[in-house]
C-alpha cells in the first residue's frame, strides 16, 4: 500500500517535471510574441516567426509525447482515489483533457491546419484594406472544411460546432447557447429600441486633444488601484491591446492610446487589467503547470467586463474618479459635469464594428458572428453567401448595413486565423458573467458599490481573487460557476443590471 | 558518384536542419535575456531563470545528441572534397569544433559547474557591496578546482588555460599571448609614465548636467551615420550596456545615462554598437546556423574598440561633431573648445577599477588579470592569496593601490560567473586588432580618416563588412588575421596608433 502510494508519487513529479517543461516552453514563446509586438524592429518579423514556430512545435512534441499520454492514464486511479477537490485530482484531469484534445487530432493534419491558417491571415492583412473578400473566399472556404475535419476527430458530439466550443469554453455546448442567446436577445433588441428611440449622447468631450503622456499616467494610477500589481507586471504600448503572461510573477499588459478619443487608452487598459488581475491572483503553487491561467474564455472575459464595464462604466466610479480626471485634464474637462461625462461613456448607438460597440449593442454583433458560425458549420450557409447574409444580419439586427466588407464580414481576424467555429461566443458569455459576478459579490458584501464610490476596491478584488481568480484552471466554467452561485448559468442578473442602468439613463 | 553526393547534400540538409532548431532555441534565450535586463518586472525573475535553464537545457541536448556528433563525422569527408573556402565545409567544420568542445565534458560535470556558478555569482553580488571577499573564497576555490577539471577533459594542450582560452579565442595560447602581452607591457609601461609625468587633463566639461533624452537622441544620431541599422535593431537601457542578437534582422544594443557625465552613455551606445554592426554586417545566409556571430572574443572587442576609441575618440570625428553636440549642449559646451574637450575624453589617469580605465592604461588592467589567472590555474597562486596579489601588481603596473577588494579583485563578474582561465586576453587582444584593422583599411582606403572628419563613414563600414563583419565565424580568428594583413598578429600598429596620438597630445 505505502510502496503503491510512493511509486504515485513519484509519477506525479515526473508529471509534474514534463508538464513544468512544456509549460516553460509556452511562457518562453510568449515572451517572444509580447516583443513580436512592442519592441521588435522591423527586421526582426522572419527569424521570429522561425523561432516561434520553433518552441511551439517542440511544445507540441512533448504535449502529445506517448510516454505523456501513458503517465495520464497511470494516473488517473490516483486522481479518482484523492478527495474530490484536491488539486493533483485536478492536475490530472486537466492534463488528460489537454493531452487527448491534442492528440485526437492527426499529427499532419495539425501541421497542415496550421500552415493554412498562417496563409489565411497573411490573405486577410491584405483583402481587408482592399475591401476584396473575393480574394480570402477560396481560403475561408477551405477554412470550413479544415474546421469541419478538426471538430471530427471528437467524434460523439451533439453539434458539429461543439468540439470548436470546447477548446474556448470547455463544457459549452451549441445548443444551450443557443437557448441562452436567443433569450438574451428577446431583452436586448427592445432595450436597444427604446433607447434609440431619444437621440444619442453627447460625447464629443471626449474627442477632444488628450496628451498621450498624462492618459497613460492616468490609466496606470486607476489600475494599481483596482489591484494591478505592477512588481508582477507592466503596461507597455502596441498597435492592439492585449494580456499576456510568463509566469504568476509576470502577467503584462498592452494599450495603444488615441490623443484624440479619452476612451480608447483608458478602457482597453481597465480591460485588459482585468485579464491580467485574474491571472496575477492565480493560485501561485499552479504556476508552471496547466492549473495555471483562466478557466476559459467566457470567464476570462467576464473579468475584463466587470472591471471595464460594470466598474469602470458606472456612476459610483466616477463620482470618485472624475475629480482627479477633471483635475488631469482641466482645459478638456473642468467644464464638463460628471453627467455629461458619465452619459459620453455610455453612449449607446447600434454601429458596423464589433470592437467599437458599447455595452448594450455589443452582444448582438456576437450573436450574428455566432449564428453565422453555426450555419457554416452545418452546411446551411455557403461561404460565398457570407457577405449578403452578414449584412442581412445587421440590417435586421442592428438596423445598420455595411457600406462594404471591410466593416462587414472582414473586420474579424478570428475566422481568417483560425476555425470557423467556437471563435465568438466568450465574449457574450463574458458579459452575462461580469454581471453575475459582481451581482454575487455585492450579496456577499453589501458595501461594494459604497466603497467604489469612494475609490476602494480591496473588497470586490478579494472576493474575484477568492471565488474566481485563485482556482486558474482548477474547475471548469461550469463547476466554477455553479460553486459561485449554487446553480447553472443564468442571464438575469445581467438583463437586470443593463436594464436599471440604461432605464435611469435614459428614463425608460 | 551522383547517388553519394546526393546522399551528402541529404545530410547537410538534416545538419542546417538541426543546428537551425538550436540556433532558434538559443536565439530565444537571448530574448528572455534581453527582456529580463531591459523590461521584465521584479516578480518575473523567477520563473525567467527556470524558463532560461529549460531552453539551456533543450539546446544542450540537441547539441550533444549522438545522431548530430554521427551525421557530423559523416560529413567530414564531404567537408575535405569541396573546395577549402567553401561555406559548408566552414559550417561542418565549426560544427564539428562546437560539438567536440561540449561533448569532451561529461553531462554531469557541465550540470554541476552551472548549478556552482550560478551559486557563485549570487554570492558574488552579495559580496561585492559588502566588501566581503572571505565569503566568496571557498565558492571561488572550488572555480577553480572545476576550471581545472573542465580544462583536463581537453588533454594534449600545452599549457591548461588553452583550452579555457580556445571558448573565447580559438587559436591563441596561453605561451603566445604571454609573449605578444610582455611586449606590450614593455611599450605601455614607459609610456603611461611618460604622460603621468604631466599633469592630467581637465575633464571637468564632461561632468555637467547632460539631460539624459538629449544625450539619447545624439548617440543615436551618431550611430545611426555610423552604420547601425535600426530598422534591425533598437537600443534600450539597462543597469549594464550589452548587445544582444535573435538573428540577421534584429541585433540590439542598450545603455546607461548618467546625466552628470557625458562620456558614460555616449561612448558605451559606440562601443555596443561597434559590436552590433558586426553581427548585422554578417553574411544573412549565415543566420540560423553556428557560422552566424562573431569569431572570437577579440575579434568582436576589436569591433566596438574601433569605434569607440578609434574613430569616437579622434579628433577628425569630433572636427565633424563637436559644433553638432555644441549645438545640442550650449549651455555645457557652447565655451569649451574642441581641444580642451578633445583632451578631455582623452584623459589618462591611473585608475583602481578596469571599466573606467582610459584607453592606454586598460590594457595593464587586462593583463594583470590574465596573469593572475595563469597563476591561480598553474598552481603558484592560491586563491586566499588574490587579494594580495592583485593590490600588490596594481602597485607595481599602474601605481595605484585599492583600498578595498570591492574595487580590488572582486571588481569583475568573470572568474564569480564563470571559470578562471580565458576570461580577459580578449580585451587586450581587442585594443590590438581594433587598430591593426584600422591601419589596413586605411593603407587600402587612404581618404578615411578625411571622410570621418567630414562625418563620412561608409567606406570604413563597407570596408569591415567585406573583410571583417561578412564572414561571421567562417574563418577562425587567427586565419581571419591573415587574411586580412597577409600575416600573423602584429601589435606594431597599436602601439603606433598609441604614441602617435598620445605623443601629439602630450607633446612627448
Amino acid at each position: 500500500m505505502l510502496k503503491g502510494w510512493t511509486k504515485m508519487e513519484e509519477k506525479m513529479r515526473d508529471l509534474k517535471q514534463r508538464l513544468s517543461e512544456i509549460h516553460d516552453l509556452e511562457m518562453a514563446n510568449a515572451v517572444l510574441g509580447w516583443d513580436q509586438l512592442t519592441y521588435m524592429p522591423p527586421g526582426g518579423a522572419e527569424a521570429r516567426g522561425r523561432q516561434m514556430a520553433t518552441l511551439a512545435r517542440l511544445a507540441q512534441e512533448k504535449m502529445t509525447d506517448p510516454g505523456l499520454g501513458k503517465l495520464i492514464e497511470e494516473l488517473l486511479p490516483y486522481a479518482d482515489s484523492l478527495p474530490e477537490d484536491h488539486d493533483d485530482a485536478a492536475l490530472i484531469r486537466v492534463a488528460k483533457r489537454d493531452f487527448d484534445r491534442l492528440t485526437k487530432i492527426p499529427p499532419q493534419l495539425i501541421a497542415r491546419v496550421y500552415e493554412h491558417q498562417s496563409r489565411c491571415y497573411m490573405a486577410w492583412t491584405e483583402a481587408r484594406p482592399n475591401n476584396d473578400f473575393e480574394k480570402v473566399r477560396p481560403l475561408l472556404e477551405q477554412t470550413l472544411e479544415y474546421s469541419r475535419e478538426v471538430a471530427n476527430c471528437f467524434p460523439g458530439y451533439e453539434h458539429i460546432a461543439d468540439p470548436l466550443i470546447d477548446w474556448a469554453d470547455y463544457g459549452m455546448k451549441a445548443k444551450n447557447l443557443r437557448v441562452l442567446f436567443d433569450q438574451l436577445r428577446q431583452e436586448l433588441v427592445p432595450l436597444v429600441q427604446a433607447i434609440t428611440s431619444y437621440p444619442p449622447s453627447d460625447d464629443s468631450c471626449l474627442r477632444q486633444h488628450f496628451p498621450e503622456k498624462d492618459q497613460i499616467a492616468f490609466g496606470e494610477q486607476v489600475i494599481r488601484a483596482l489591484g494591478y500589481d505592477f512588481q508582477r507586471g507592466r503596461q507597455d504600448k502596441s498597435p492592439h491591446p492585449f494580456t499576456t503572461r510568463f509566469g504568476y510573477g509576470d502577467v503584462r499588459i498592452t494599450t495603444r492610446v488615441k490623443e484624440n478619443d479619452f476612451g480608447e487608452a483608458f478602457f482597453s487598459t481597465v480591460h485588459e487589467a482585468g485579464h491580467a488581475m485574474y491571472e496575477q491572483g492565480c493560485n501561485p503553487a499552479f504556476d508552471g503547470t496547466p492549473l495555471f491561467g483562466g478557466t476559459s474564455a467566457g470567464v476570462h472575459e467576464s473579468q475584463s467586463r466587470l472591471w471595464e464595464n460594470v466598474v469602470a462604466r458606472s456612476r459610483e466610479f466616477w463620482e470618485y474618479y472624475y475629480p482627479l480626471l477633471q483635475k488631469t485634464f482641466p482645459g478638456q474637462l473642468g467644464n464638463v459635469t460628471l453627467d455629461t461625462f458619465y452619459r459620453a461613456i455610455n453612449k449607446v448607438q447600434p454601429s458596423l464594428v464589433r470592437t467599437d460597440a458599447d455595452e448594450v449593442t455589443y452582444n448582438l454583433h456576437v450573436m450574428i458572428r455566432f449564428d453565422l458560425e453555426l450555419q457554416m458549420l452545418e452546411g446551411s450557409l455557403e461561404v460565398k453567401h457570407l457577405p449578403e447574409a452578414w449584412n442581412e444580419r445587421y440590417r435586421s439586427d442592428l438596423g445598420v448595413v455595411p457600406p462594404d466588407d471591410r466593416d462587414g464580414c472582414l473586420q474579424d481576424v478570428h475566422w481568417y486565423g483560425g476555425f470557423i467555429g467556437g471563435q465568438f461566443q466568450g465574449y457574450t458569455l463574458g458579459n452575462i458573467l461580469s454581471a453575475l459576478f459582481y451581482h454575487h459579490a455585492v450579496l456577499e458584501i453589501p458595501s461594494i458599490p459604497e466603497e467604489i464610490r469612494q475609490g476602494k476596491f480591496e473588497n470586490l478584488h478579494g472576493w474575484l481573487k477568492e471565488h474566481i481568480y485563485q482556482h486558474g484552471r482548477k474547475y471548469t466554467a461550469p463547476d466554477l460557476i455553479r460553486r459561485v452561485t449554487g446553480r447553472d448559468l443564468d442571464i438575469q442578473p445581467y438583463i437586470a443590471y443593463l436594464k436599471r442602468k440604461y432605464g435611469e439613463l435614459y428614463s425608460l
